[in-house]
């Protein structure tokens, strides 16, 4: 199996690229090899400073990237010899099987609309984040910010979408879908929310529990937690602005911890067809190296596969 | 200056309000006399176990009370004599300066609306919260749960709403108002507030900053935070989560210590005819104490006439 890796995206490339690819590798051993997309002349001078010989990764070469403050259509279609345009074009060929970057995120989606395409049936791709639950384990939240307009069929699609991510990438069997919602009762909420929970209640397409309320956000009472991008990217910063706290306030705490973003390593784009994971723009080099390992598991997973079946 | 408290409301009534108030008592000295909702019997049976006399407080008798579980306008209709229902025409009639309970806040709100009515040239009175700063001080976000739905002038009253809070009762000059969003940027965000953020770029009515994010909520980059009753309910609530945790998980921290919600005692009802305060369902005798003190400020500060005269 082999994973592509955009190494001139993200506020930290390619330094930090290049040392994630390297510890990735590591962890990595035989399950995958790593692509990497950027300029072969820096990469090599990276790797000579590791004191590992040229060939350890192979080389996409590319010095064209997407900055983050550029049009993400504009952009992608202006720049066919990007980082970015060049995995989605390995990506579509089949030469890679998952493609991840931590640069500009909406290039990223472009790139996943225009050259593998939304999975027919899909209203509406999405993203999503992993939240650390008390007792162990993760929430799924989605979609956390590219949807911020949603029709109730497609928050209940959200529902099938992120029980697919939930079961295959973070081992939840049956998960317990929750609407993220302001009361627990059905009449509860805004005219979105009323609608969604119509259709979700007796969807027999997913394990679906009814409303949860920004309390239980941390409690794991749902492993899956759907909303739209708008609310969904507002509780997914609340949540790292809770960590930067943490970490400013100097405390000490296992669970706190896991909001260390680092650990998650990005998100995958759930509805497309093939494996694309959006890393954060501030990526130090172990948060790349577990989004090229989240990588490795969602091509491994083959969810993206899954999900075309699902949507058949 | 006389403030009414409905005894019967709230899950540790009628004991903690009765302490609460006696608290109060002892912290406001001449500032104000608190007039209690409740049956009489059991008030002096609480006073004389605190080795109080049966005169210390004005009591207005009433063994009625509406349960958490009851429908709001039907109870508050069908219970003409209930301490809510009391304290409302105590309010109207102006025999005290500010109501507030801990009990049902539907039926405060409920209240609210068919005594003392709203103010006119109000479009939708609303409740807020009150985050605890980094660097000191509170912001102020609003809505929290009463209005799941908003149209873009209800945001854009919101300023003004907020930004008279943030003056008046905690002492913040010219406040810094901004709107909730997924993007700094004026296009970012869904239908409403792109077009909320339209209305209030140029406002001469409030300090409009621009949009804030989610990471933003505990920095104090806003002192007001505007955004409709979904987001601000889940947001609000996912921070209770999270002082929730601090406390399960034995965190020693001053700050995280303000996320208490018993410091700040209750919310005022902002938009309606006279100052009334709902208080957490869960307060003890110290949030109790607290909201009493919120109800002396908030009718010290004539926030409802102030509010009047805004919209006249």
């Amino acid at each position: 199996m082999k994973v592509g890796l955009d190494v001139l995206g993200g506020d930290f490339a390619p330094e930090a690229n290049v040392l994630g690819a390297i510890a990735a590798r590591e962890e990595l051993g035989d399950r995958a090899s790593i692509v990497l997309f950027g300029d072969t002349e820096t990469i090599h001078s990276i790797l000579n400073e590791n004191n590992l010989p040229s060939d350890t990764f192979e080389i996409v070469q590319t010095n064209e990237s997407i900055e983050m403050g550029e049009h993400p259509t504009k952009a992608f279609v202006k720049k066919p010899n990007s980082s970015v345009a060049l995995g989605f074009q390995h990506l579509k060929s089949g030469e890679i099987d998952a493609f991840s970057s931590t640069g500009n995120s909406g290039a990223m989606l472009v790139g996943a609309m225009y050259t593998i395409r939304t999975i027919p049936g899909v209203i509406r791709p999405c993203i999503t984040t992993a939240f650390p639950v008390l007792n162990g384990g993760v929430s799924v939240i989605l979609d956390v910010g590219i949807n911020a307009e949603c029709k109730p069929d497609v928050l209940y699609q959200f529902g099938i979408l992120g029980s697919l991510l939930a079961e295959q990438i973070y081992g939840i069997p049956n998960p317990k879908v929750g609407l993220l919602n302001i009361g627990e009762e059905e009449e509860k909420g805004n005219m979105l929310s009323q609608s969604a929970h119509q259709l979700m209640k007796d969807s027999k397409e997913f394990n679906f529990i009814g409303n949860i309320e920004g309390r239980d956000l941390y409690n794991g009472k749902a492993d899956v937690i759907v909303c739209e991008g708008f609310t969904g990217n507002i509780v997914l910063k609340q949540a790292e602005a809770l960590y930067t706290l943490i970490r400013k306030r100097n405390v000490k705490d296992e669970y706190f911890e896991r909001f260390n973003y680092e650990i998650y390593g990005g998100t995958p784009v759930l509805g497309v067809n093939g494996n694309v994971i959006i890393g954060h723009g501030i990526s130090n080099a172990n948060a790349v190296k577990n989004m090229i390992k989240l990588s490795v598991d969602t091509a491994e997973a083959k969810l993206a596969e899954r999900i075309r079946k699902v949507f058949k």
